[in-house]
């Protein structure tokens, strides 16, 4: 029988030079959020169903991917089959969904505020593209049970620490609030019932710029007059050397305003030396459990987001009898690890061959490779291989750069 | 809407001690296995059903989630629906599978012989039961162009070193051939085809006895004779002094023999104080694809087995062009963990709660917490709270054991 050798659309084999740099990814990561006092966590990918399908995560449920029923429960004879009929589980979308049920699950044995490090697969079948595969892995760090916005600085500014160990030097934080959002809207004359659906179009400008922005909104059937108010708004608020007056101006609450201010000041502070944190009108995020600030995290030189997040703090309410605010930030891991490698990121120099003959005693072997070990290398045995050059191409490949040859294992030849 | 905040059937969720336990065993394995020169690499979870229903894989590919085809060709009106019309992708039920067409797909590019790390999740829908989940965390490695038994050396070795690290003080490798227990089948008088089937109930020795075992075979129709004569040479090798010799005088080749006296008693001269390896005709290992050397690890005070492995030397011959010799050991992640966790393994010390009062300005909170990371410490900021004992005894029960508060940051109580 005949197999495909390549993996399932839409999912990437990793090979080992990228392994290792998605192990020390996540090794900062993890190490850094831990630091900042977030305790690690780990759910089940598999997920139950009714969870996944609450409603609140936008266009990513549609992506689901879902399992089929086992066994006797799955009846292909039924009469008038509908999906529901052969459906059992969902694999998670994101980590966001199965993080408030584990909340509500393990609350008493939980510290309050929750302070949580996810780091772990999330499935979606989006169509593949560069930059987006549909198995990924997710860094997420929320904080359930914090109202204040100092929940907002120390996630930012943990992440923010995260990117700098990570090695990047120059990123900005735009942040914007979804109330400042449906406040505008309903300022410009729309009713505040239709934000959500507007909120989708104004998350094109990037795409499809302002025109764009305005044809898509006529097209649902908008007020014109509406409309051009909208978006004047957002020209007034991008043209102000205060962008916060402007809000205020245009009579957008102040403590909202004060609010976002306070953190983009606070973080700004902090931050590593070439990072920024700036307000961005633009900044909108697609999912319907945003309640306040939102945040994205932009390279200088990478089209898309790094990652980004935002306060959610009506979703917990769902689980349990009373609400908890809450709010996250997700690390994109393989755009972020993806431009890691670009950068040629350099691993580690320890890895050494051990090439043996076939007439060498095998405990020898063992012995150098003990010995070599001790010295901190990391000891691969080969036997002499026949094509020497191409033993050293995949050598190189896979990120060697050093051998010895037994018997002399003390002698160190750079390939 | 209500839910159920229970993860689904024969999954759990990982508190954060539990996590932080398995961040250790893991990075313990992933570097003990990268001293010993081998390489990570990751595959996706979603693997094609032609690779994953190959045939080889015996009651694992029973267990097999599959996801449920996504929008159009999703045709629940067909007539004569099978299952076949409508599942689309599997969930991995190990990770050799995927090894072995991640090894197909990228050969160009790795070393030969390979020498790989997985630590991955598999899924099997499997009868939930104590120290068995559908999701499990699977740490493979495998050694794939190395026909000789060095190969078989160096991995147990390896894994020896890994749960060596781990804390583990007297475990028992125990071995065997499949190569033996074919040839005893015929020695018997069985026909060589019947040696899979006849192995499956072999393998229940440590379940329903020596009796047990000979009933189901007569229920299976094999002729009373053979099987007596089977089950005679077992006892006759068990009651042995020297296995190896009596394995010899039944008749078993003495190559075949040599090789696995070789490698039992290297690896016992090298293995740490404490870990034996012997000769144990009661290993069979399930899987049709074992093609040598079969071998399981046991603690002491642990029933069942912590991990295992063998030869499957023809395996990947149905990929490739030419036949692939490959050997591979697996560590039981969760089994690990959680003997790790019963024997209370002490995490990190350095877990500390800094409590501020409403009052304090959060900048010099910030100050503060980045002075005690500066120590070393991993900080976890909290608002004073209203309970304290609870809140003491949630930090607890979350593996905290010290404590400051502002203003004096600096003095540390332990709690």
């Amino acid at each position: 029988m005949k197999f495909s050798t390549t993996p399932v659309r839409g999912t990437v084999d990793y090979l080992p030079v990228e392994t290792e740099v998605c192990d020390w990814a996540q090794q900062v990561i993890l190490s850094t959020y831990k630091a900042n006092g977030f305790l690690h966590i780990k759910t089940p990918i598999l997920e139950n169903l009714d969870l996944l399908t609450n409603g609140d995560s936008g266009d990513n449920q549609k992506l689901m991917f879902k399992t089929v029923k086992r066994g006797a429960s799955l009846d292909l004879g039924k009469a008038n089959l509908t999906e529901a009929d052969i459906v059992e589980e969902g694999l998670r979308y994101d980590l966001t969904v199965p993080l408030v049920r584990f909340f509500a699950n393990n609350r008493d044995k939980l510290t309050f505020p929750f302070k949580a490090i996810q780091i772990d697969e999330a499935f979606r079948a989006e169509r593949p593209q560069k930059g987006r595969v549909r198995e990924f892995v997710q860094c997420d760090m929320d904080i359930l049970g914090e109202p204040s916005y100092y929940a907002e600085v120390e996630l930012l500014l943990s992440a923010a620490e995260a990117y700098k160990n990570l090695g990047f030097e120059r990123l900005t934080f735009k942040l914007n609030d979804r109330r400042i959002l449906n406040e505008l809207v309903v300022l410009a004359g729309f009713d505040s019932a239709e934000t959500v659906k507007i909120c989708v179009s104004l998350d094109k400008f990037d795409k499809i710029g302002v025109e764009g922005v305005k044809k898509e909104l006529l097209s649902l059937g908008y007020d014109e007059k509406n409309v051009e108010r909208l978006l004047g708004f957002f020209e007034k608020i991008r043209g102000s050397a205060s962008a916060f007056d402007t809000l205020k101006e245009l009579g957008v609450s102040a403590d909202v305003v004060w609010q976002l201010r306070q953190i983009v000041e606070i973080v700004s502070q902090r931050l590593p030396q070439g990072f920024e944190a700036v307000f961005d009108t633009s900044i909108i995020r697609g999912q319907g459990y945003y309640t306040g600030t939102v945040v994205e995290v932009y390279d200088s030189e990478f089209g898309r987001a790094l990652g980004g997040g935002g306060r959610y703090d009506r979703m917990l309410g769902k689980f349990l009898n009373e609400s908890v605010p809450a709010v996250g930030f997700s690390i994109g891991f393989y755009s972020t690890v993806m431009l890691i490698l670009e950068r040629n990121k350099q691993m580690s120099a320890a890895k050494l061959a051990l090439v043996y003959g076939k007439g060498d005693d095998f405990l020898r072997v063992l012995d150098a490779k003990e010995a070599l070990k001790k010295q901190g290398y990391m000891v691969s045995t080969f036997l002499f291989p026949k094509n020497f050059n191409e033993f050293v191409r995949r050598l190189n490949s896979c990120g060697y750069k050093k051998l010895v040859k037994m018997p002399e294992p003390e002698k160190i030849i750079e390939i």
